[in-house]
């Protein structure tokens, strides 16, 4: 296969499979060419995946050497995609009773869902995550966005048991904000004990829901590595009971009678843990 | 920018936007490039999408000229991922009370779902669909797999109203299994009147579930265009409500007592519906 069309065919690889280790002896088998071409490849498919802002090819030495794509985010991608955000949540019409937003439209867009799972994963990236998980049912396009970036897989809490996922373990939280005593579920089956754990929500108010999710992850001995919300309500009257958190865009002062909201960038803007893309030394697995 | 770079960059651009028509002075513009040597990147890329059976880029003629990336899954692929899913679900210590069958790690494995969102939009596509229905929960992570590869929005049926939704529109219904009368809501703001719809769920036993979406469907007076599925049970006892869909994979003898299953493939095997992947005409939008 010539240069030009094994650029194409190993884009589409490499952006179908990120995190994924594979060896130069294997490009250079299914493309027919020398490891020596091969790496010329990877040095042009490198370049412009971090001229765009997409991340980078990871060289991995040794005799199981190979390469993998290490997705990121740029941060004035990022900056520049929350401002949109910040803008198409502001329109007063969004607001509903209790202070909530509509927000199906975004969360029901594939593209934008995509894109928000990658702001996130790209901070959660430099972390050991095993799983991402989420409670139904808003939270679940995002938390596949995410777990789709960090080639991890999803576990799905529920607020009732389903008899199609057989024995479960089951737990009563408070929620934060209404006060009121809920059940959360997880199936047995679903989580392997002392896994690192990616928790991401839509929306978070007082943090009731991921404080439930919280203490389900201590029945499995699983460890919260990372939070991540698309929006949380920055609302004063209300003590948050989570502490750390990543969150994309921030509600503020929602008046429903003078049909007014604040929408203010969240917290991911000021953290600074993003990963060190210029770091290609050799990597564990 | 060089050719090779140019190839990287557009690939990657062709997969974040399939069906959207993009002109060539554009590419030209942002690439510093005549329209020209644009045209040739084309002609490599579509070789290569073609060569791996993603696809292939459609060429719009006139004044509004341009082309976009028709997403496909080749036949053989399709067969392929369908015969490794038929072999994991084979195992009968998926068997579950009710004939049911565990699934949670397939819908829990964001590559594994991608796939079957592929094989499921390539069928659908040639469709005129604006937009993907699922309810919630386990039809969710699919209906955005299918939506991403069709470049349309995703609404989710609930079986509990939500306050963060505004207003909706909710219907009961008998469902086919339990025979029960259960009862599904949509916001209004969520699904336009007169929409073309297609109908995404992970499993179909009777088929109440997806009679009951298409009720709902009624009162937005929306067409469903096509409705797919992951799996069915092929069971002889129970009389199928839903008449033309598609199903990856049919599960047939779920015996609790002996721990047996048979796994077969589903009716998508059979269907020819497949959009004619050398058709490059001019097209309507």
């Amino acid at each position: 296969m010539k240069r030009s069309d094994r650029l194409v065919s190993l884009t589409n690889y490499f952006l179908e499979n990120p995190k994924k280790h594979t060896s130069l002896p294997y490009f250079a088998d299914i493309y027919d060419a020398a490891k020596s071409s091969i790496s010329e490849d990877l040095v042009i498919i490198d370049r412009v995946l971090k001229q765009e802002g997409l991340g980078h090819l990871q060289s991995v030495a040794g005799a199981a050497g190979g390469v993998r794509y290490i997705p990121d985010y740029a941060k004035e991608k990022s900056g520049q995609f929350i401002a949109e955000l910040m803008n198409t949540l502001a329109d007063p019409n969004r607001i509903l009773p209790g202070g909530y937003l509509y927000m199906s439209d975004i969360l029901g867009d594939p593209k934008m869902v995509k894109q928000i799972g990658r702001v996130l994963a790209a901070t959660f990236s430099p972390l050991e995550i095993d799983v991402v998980m989420t409670v139904a049912t808003k939270g679940i396009p995002l938390a596949y966005a995410v777990a789709s970036v960090l080639n991890v897989p999803v576990v799905i809490v529920r607020r009732d048991p389903k008899i199609t996922e057989g024995s479960s373990v089951s737990i009563n939280y408070v929620s934060g904000s209404s006060r009121k005593v809920q059940t959360m579920v997880l199936p047995k089956r679903s989580l392997q004990e002392g896994a690192n754990v990616c928790i991401v929500d839509d929306f978070m108010k007082a943090g009731g829901t991921i404080t439930g999710m919280t203490s389900l992850l201590e029945e499995f001995n699983a460890n919260v590595k990372a939070i991540g919300v698309l929006a949380e309500a920055d609302d004063e009257e209300e003590d948050r009971v989570v502490e750390s958190y990543t969150s994309l865009i921030k509600i503020k002062n929602v008046d429903i009678k003078q049909k007014q909201i604040q929408v203010l960038p969240g917290n991911i803007i000021d953290q600074e843990n993003k990963p060190a893309n210029e770091n290609r030394a050799a990597d564990k697995n």
